[in-house]
């Protein structure tokens, strides 16, 4: 377990505001755990969507209650990514993940930085600006779901 | 659908905060981002738990850290129990969530206060506090489980 934790700190960068985050005692474990957080970013990431969209009317606050969302969970998944966890639960990471971890480290911070550009226009109010913003943000997580991400979940 | 986005609205009061949060394509979202949340707020509540129990050292910015992860997210999962979400994905909510929403809202805005206190313990930095305030907290999330959780998923 020592050693989970030491290639989590070692290779997830993103960790480095919650220090005491990579703690997870065995592989499934951390797998939920980023799931769980990529699940509940998704969701509020796509209300944000459904208004840059125009599929809901713009509301200032309802954006900026799910941008907040997004910003709280968006950086928690990249500590959970530590060797060892490519097994212990049906999971669609690829190989690709641990085969290329500067890459997929790379791929975590431009969505970091993307959310950062989306969450700046959110709280600004300005649905062009949250349009203009938007595009972006969703491209930097499909670019990471089309390398690292497979179409079917693991059987183990 | 509206069926269901409706039942939610009305039976979780907690998603007041998040008026637009109560939407989801079909009960397996539901079922499945609420169970992120749940994830979620469980590892980061278990750490700062693990300093209230003395198993690793307090630090009081990574208990701050973790515990402001568990304040973004501990309101969203009663957002995700409307009617229709018993079934759709393997889970362990019990169908008393749904016979007795009155007695599972409750249970709900009891972990949601205790939560507070926590927080607001956690945001002081002192640890006895912390440590008086952590147990009620953890028995809010215990007593909703016994009555509401079952032990094993449901296989739908």
């Amino acid at each position: 377990m020592k050693r989970l934790f030491l290639t989590i700190t070692t290779v997830a960068g993103l960790a480095a505001a919650l220090p005491a985050a990579a703690q997870f005692q065995k592989p499934e474990d951390a797998i939920k755990y980023r799931q769980g957080a990529f699940t509940v970013m998704a969701a509020h990431f796509g209300r944000v969507g459904a208004m840059a969209n125009g599929r809901v009317p713009f509301d200032a606050k309802v954006a900026q209650d799910n941008m907040a969302v997004v910003m709280a969970v968006h950086k928690l998944p990249m500590a959970a990514f530590g060797e060892g966890t490519d097994k212990g639960a049906p999971q669609r990471a690829k190989p690709e993940v641990w085969k290329d971890g500067a890459k997929f480290k790379a791929a975590g911070e431009k969505m970091v930085a993307e959310m950062a550009k989306l969450d700046a226009a959110v709280k600004g109010g300005n649905l062009d600006a949250i349009k203009a913003a938007f595009g972006p943000a969703g491209g930097s997580c499909k670019a990471c779901h089309d390398d690292f991400r497979a179409e079917k979940y693991s059987t183990n």
